[in-house]
């Protein structure tokens, strides 16, 4: 897909609204590159929340980040509402590969595309195991 | 007030709905104390952006803070919505403080009870300065 | 003791020293008031790992937040070293009390003075215990 | 390089020490994914305050993030140290391209391996600038 394609919203099957904070800025004025991950990171383990039922504080089996990259388009600034969406763009034996679109309300522009990374593992051994069938049959809803 | 009269949304007059994200949580699985604090720090800042029009980048006028504190009355467990409601008790020449009450959608439980000072200072000398007519109406609205 | 007291570090038994970051900061280039309450709880968890061996993600009875507060007397810039000095102010049953005092190394000033009570709970009730041994024991080091 | 290769420090010709705080950590007991790239975007602007002297409060040309990425090698418990290494991969007009390395200190493990791409742009108008020659002598010296 081009960044034009992105732009339409059409091909993330899975959107979460994430308003901006005050401390997300930076001394720039505009929202700090790091906190576009948190953006990120909130989106994908929020389907998993609320699609899998996932609960952290005890789920056997989860998923850990083996690699995450974002490319930033345009500047944020509070207060301003992350739009992100998610898409699944390859399923293996334990890992799962994301890509996340963050667009900005305020003028619908896509202000950034990342890609995310996790192979799921076991609690206790931290060692990799299959994704189990409640997950995969979610993530797969979110492959386009 | 007891904390039972603070359970009534009423006694707030501006509130703010602020998502939990999933790097909130800390070990214990509900979300660290400090970040409470960024709930806080965000819902008067965006009482100021949209009511007073603060731009942050540019105002010769602005708060800073002086005093901060917070009792905590309910974990707060990712994911859940967070409305964020605040008052004024008191404005002075330069200094203003709220009290903050952040409850959990999810119960519409009490969750914490905070408080925030601002004093209004000079961009380049930060010496303390009158509250600027603009912020001192709106401040006055939350008076109660 | 008065502000000038506090100045003096000898009334701090533990210090820990942590470099501001990068983002620590907000649009008015100073640290935001909310990422001092993460050096304040840095300080107090680090006094755990390193006296009781606290281990957070096994710990049966571990403390939990019930009270937090800060004043701030003076703008930390990035890049500093925060050098942040704990000492326990009362120890009741289940509950401790610290104060703790936040310098600049650039100029030795104090840059904030916070309290934080702690009150250990039962890992899986979350309900209060009695402080353990091997805490109070370290606890009581710190209470000047 | 390999990534045996880069287990050599000597790689990276410029080293920021970052400790890990308690609130980096998230549910599953290890530091969050989003805050390695706190560690990166110190490390990348700690040589930029130290060897350039910049002021991000009123440098009128500055670096904005284009690009990062990480792959995650080793989990991160606090309380750790993370030595984070930077290089220049490459330098054009305006766009400089780092690789980061981050070490936890306990065991001298590679933990992760990110990149990062700084644009120079004016304050004002966030357009593109040549990188400025105090900038890119110092970037030059990290080129490797």
């Amino acid at each position: 897909m081009t960044v034009k394609e992105y732009s339409d919203h059409e091909n993330f099957p899975f959107f979460v609204d994430i308003p901006t904070r005050w401390m997300d800025s930076d001394v720039y004025g505009h929202v700090n590159n790091v906190e576009y991950y948190s953006y990120i990171d909130t989106a994908i383990n929020m389907h998993l929340a609320k699609k899998v039922m996932l609960d952290p504080n005890t789920a056997p089996v989860f998923g850990v980040v083996a690699e995450t990259g974002c490319k930033f388009f345009k500047e944020i600034r509070h207060p301003d509402i992350i739009e992100a969406g998610i898409r699944v763009t390859q399923i293996g034996n334990s890992s799962v590969t994301y890509q996340v679109a963050l667009y900005r309300r305020s003028d619908e522009a896509l202000a950034a595309l990342g890609h995310f990374v996790h192979v799921y593992v076991d609690r206790e051994t931290r060692k990799p195991r299959t994704i189990p069938d409640a997950f995969r049959k979610e993530l797969n809803q979110l492959f386009t």
